[in-house]
């Protein structure tokens, strides 16, 4: 089954038309025929709209809609991935993976370590495309909200923004505690509270990041006793999340 | 501090021996100097034996033993990660992650709607390719041992050897089973346990071999209410596997 976001003002009663380059999608890659039954979601709404396609019009496929799968999809708590640029296209693996894993939205940091550096224009060249990355992901594993990727954010304002949410952890290798107190802070998140997980780059955080993440209320987790990538580490925290918060 | 593994006989009394390609790496690609610390692993131990480079020979690097750290590094548990060939070169990643992850052996399965063919012959070149990265996966994550990598078995094979394993578990989309009781199943594995994970192909299994599955005591679990990738599933049931057991 295909799935395919629209505005909620696409969804009019029993019409849901769809618009945009999710036309020529359906029209001329999919070659979907009149009948064929689609996924619609609005994102935000966690909703799912069944609909058959009715209508090939110019811009537009129109179609019915047949039932609302009112049981969501979306974890109860929204969780904020920060994650250190990373080498390579290796933000494009952590952001469709991370978005499979029911992430809320991503934040691109720049940390000291971070080989990779942008400007304002490429960043934001970046941006767009890591949106789109994440809105792909979204209609493939059928989230009911395309996560948003932010601009990049130097460590200071990442620790700022963290700051509104309820819990923030940071994976840390030389992190005294070990991986019961690390269960123990991961069970003693209540489903509906908002979780910031920080991730640091190839070279890891340096120490003063990490005194300046803990100043800010950080809490400091292990991830075991071997050495994770940058780009697995998130992963890992996702899936625990994940365990601990599914209803 | 980079990492290499020796065979039992390499390390005698307080000299360590490195022979083979790890030499030509050491001299030539990190370029190391005498002096220079290094971590050398026995596959299998669970011990890090740390050196110091006394002297390059022609085809050896002759090491001088400082002190061993007894503490290891693997889990309690052995992970049997049975991958169902997936497209492209997908197989590579889900190595490289799973031995990061714990991993002690991978199993690629021919599932019906695998759609990747290998006859044995292109089964032993891919075979011998996967353990290579299997292996410097385990260098740069530090494991205490080199996952294996096995030759590809068909479905009554893999059901078959991961008879021999204390707990199977199938992530299964059409479970009916919710995550509760997966928790409940996770959470009962002792740490000790062998545990087989069985991960479908792109298309799923087909019904008959789910119910082979079943047949042979494997139990189903979820992953939760979003659709994962094949190569992201085993990921995940490896992560919670780390949370659960790691000590």
């Amino acid at each position: 089954m295909y799935q395919f976001f629209v505005e909620p003002t696409q969804i009019q009663d029993k019409r849901v038309v769809i618009t945009g380059n999710d036309v020529n999608h359906i029209k001329n890659v999919l070659r979907m025929k009149i009948g064929e039954e689609i996924a619609v979601r609005c994102s935000g709404d966690d909703k799912e709209y069944r609909c058959g396609i009715e209508e090939f019009a110019q811009d537009e496929v129109i179609c019915s809609l047949r039932f609302v799968r009112e049981e969501g999809v979306e974890l109860p708590s929204r969780i904020y991935l920060f994650q250190c640029l990373p080498k390579a296209d290796k933000m494009e693996f952590v952001i469709q993976k991370a978005v499979e894993l029911g992430v809320h939205e991503i934040i691109p940091v720049a940390a000291k370590r971070c080989v990779v550096k942008l400007d304002e224009k490429k960043a934001q060249a970046k941006v767009s495309r890591w949106q789109g990355i994440a809105e792909a992901a979204a209609k493939q594993c059928r989230r009911g909200v395309i996560p948003t990727v932010r601009m990049p954010m130097n460590i200071k304002e990442a620790l700022s923004y963290a700051g509104g949410m309820d819990v923030r952890l940071l994976p840390y290798e030389l992190s005294e505690d070990g991986m019961k107190r690390t269960r123990q802070l991961i069970e003693g998140i209540e489903p509906g509270k908002s979780v910031a997980v920080l991730i640091g780059p190839e070279g890891g955080f340096e120490e003063s990041e990490v005194e300046m993440a803990y100043t800010a209320g950080v809490t400091p987790i292990t991830l075991g006793r071997r050495i994770l990538r940058t780009e697995t580490a998130g992963l890992v925290v996702l899936s625990w999340l994940m365990y601990r918060l599914e209803a």
